[in-house]
């Protein structure tokens, strides 16, 4: 593999002394992105996008080709593809968002489910993710990732997206054992598949929680978090002679802080909501932080996102353990323009805090 | 008016000691209920429902006619009132939410706007009001309520419901001083609506922040948190000889209780997400409490219903200052057996606390 020519995400991660504050943006691959747009509409659809390996690091490397400023690629892929692989039948309807052709609603279809391998059930993902390591050449790391088991599980009991998760909490509070056999078997699959993409080239992994903050305080820690601590547990720690940083990200989880600090991941993905001052003082040298200007800022003027971007630099202060994020995914409907303007601004304005 | 035969409910918010926890139920009047369903079909629409004060008090009665336990009465009338007031036209496409005729999108548009006067637009709240404290005669508070500044903006903006609020977080960072005018403008008019409740006869107001849980730290604290405090400033606050308390009620707050107890309100409304014994540590004796079991819970069978309710009991703990409700509305597809073992439970396992 090349020698690793910017490595400023990973040390940040690790509290190592940084010049400057890296800088990725969830979702950087995406619609809002005319060149993404042209290479969707050649590979048909978005998992014929996901799928292709080649359409997939094309699609990857993009914004980096754009924003020379990033300090990460995150492989493009999707947070179903294990429910996918499992044999449900992930299909996007236009303006629908995931759905899936079989769902699971009972003990006998969990029961059924199979355990995924990635080297056989996803090698087009692990594909990908060599692909794209071969072409980064070493310019910025690889960050692979997953849904949490929690997150997939919703997907799969409900068909798709969900506003309240009805039949997935109705299933988790009325039968616990059933549910717990469903995230077993996520746990496993997903565990394997991380370390895949770690052993295919992924130098960072984040587990992407995205709907942990529908669940209750005790619920959460039940269902999710302990959940995502058994994966962590089981990956490869170091690859490559370094350690392999893993990124726990619970969309909504401002207030479980203290605990996700100690889930053994190396740093914490934060949502616009939380005041990352606040979160610094709560996790203390336990973990890194992610995060986590308001998506929304990038439909404001060039100055107003400039303003934001030092206001969460000051808010984090000084020292490394910061990598500056979103706090969600950019949108569709983002400027390219902006997010450039948003990307140079975190560099220009966090070499202060480094010195 | 009727002597209050049940004070249950106003001595908690106030923290006087009671002989058990007081328990209401956040929508508890509302499509879950078959004799709610037929009342509705009666009145043609949802709106009309609202505009037709004989019906709204019928419906506000239904929950205390069928659950005797239940400590309040909460005015049946829809946070979008007060835009409807103002011109905008609100109404109600079948599974689709609310939406407006016309949205406000510029400087122009919020600048023509009226300031509410309740007892001139909105007499069928008022006397909704008057009905329901007469037909009650006594036997629980009534409850009045508004949106908050923030909620309500973003229906306007937004021209209906939003997944994330893209217009109106637009205009709020690229035009300030735009948007405040229209916060100030419903501050006033929210300000007399919920005064001219208080009027009318209602015990207690809440304020329904139902997308303050997707602003940033300090824009919650800007845009939803500082025009509340101005309308609790400006509210009654006593009436018949008694407080008039006022719940805050931001969904998704969690994580900033500590400046909610310093608006001035009562009490705070926890949705689920939030541990509401760490709440009462944070909290301390500022506010009382109202919340915070799952809805979704009242989907399981009635010994898991039990269980949740005696861990949210244990939770808040020992004494007074804690009104039991759900972390959000009852939903649509719950069984009203379960809702009513939810009832009854609060009352029987309670007891313990107040001795």
């Amino acid at each position: 593999m090349a020698e690793l020519k910017n490595d400023r995400f990973l040390r940040a991660l690790l509290k190592q002394p940084v010049d400057a504050t890296p800088v990725w943006m969830m979702r950087q691959a995406g619609r809002y992105l005319p060149e993404y747009r042209a290479t969707r509409a050649q590979a048909g659809d978005f998992m014929g996008l996901c799928t292709n390996p080649e359409l997939a690091c094309e699609v990857t490397l993009q914004p980096l080709d754009r924003y020379p400023s990033l300090d990460a690629a995150i492989l493009f892929s999707d947070i179903l593809t294990i429910p996918d692989a499992m044999g449900l039948g992930l299909y996007f309807e236009t303006g629908e968002g995931p759905k899936f052709k079989k769902s699971v609603t009972n003990a006998a279809d969990i029961e059924a489910l199979p355990v995924v391998n990635p080297q056989q059930d996803l090698p087009y993902v692990l594909d990908a993710v060599s692909t794209i390591r071969r072409e980064l050449n070493g310019r910025v790391p690889l960050i692979g990732f997953t849904g949490s088991p929690w997150t997939l599980a919703t997907y799969m009991v409900e068909g798709g997206s969900s506003k309240d998760y009805r039949r997935t909490k109705a299933l988790m509070y009325n039968d616990p054992e059933v549910f717990q056999l469903l995230i077993d078997k996520l746990v496993e699959s997903i565990t394997a598949y991380l370390n895949g993409q770690i052993k295919a080239g992924a130098q960072a992994v984040q587990i992407f929680d995205s709907w942990g903050g529908a669940l209750s305080h005790s619920a959460y820690q039940e269902y999710s978090l302990k959940p995502m601590q058994r994966i962590i547990d089981g990956l490869i720690k170091e690859n490559e002679g370094r350690q392999v940083p893993v990124i726990l990200f619970t969309k909504g989880g401002g207030q479980w802080l203290e605990v996700m600090a100690n889930s053994g991941a190396t740093a914490l993905g934060l949502d616009w909501t939380t005041d990352i001052a606040q979160a610094r003082a709560r996790v203390g040298d336990k973990v890194a932080l992610q995060g986590n200007m308001d998506p929304s800022i990038l439909y404001a003027k060039p100055e107003r996102i400039r303003e934001e971007v030092a206001a969460v630099l000051a808010g984090y202060g000084k020292g490394s353990g910061h990598v500056f994020n979103l706090g969600h995914g950019i949108t569709p409907e983002v400027d390219p323009a902006h997010a450039g303007a948003f990307i140079e601004s975190v560099h220009e304005l966090s070499a202060q805090y480094h010195q």
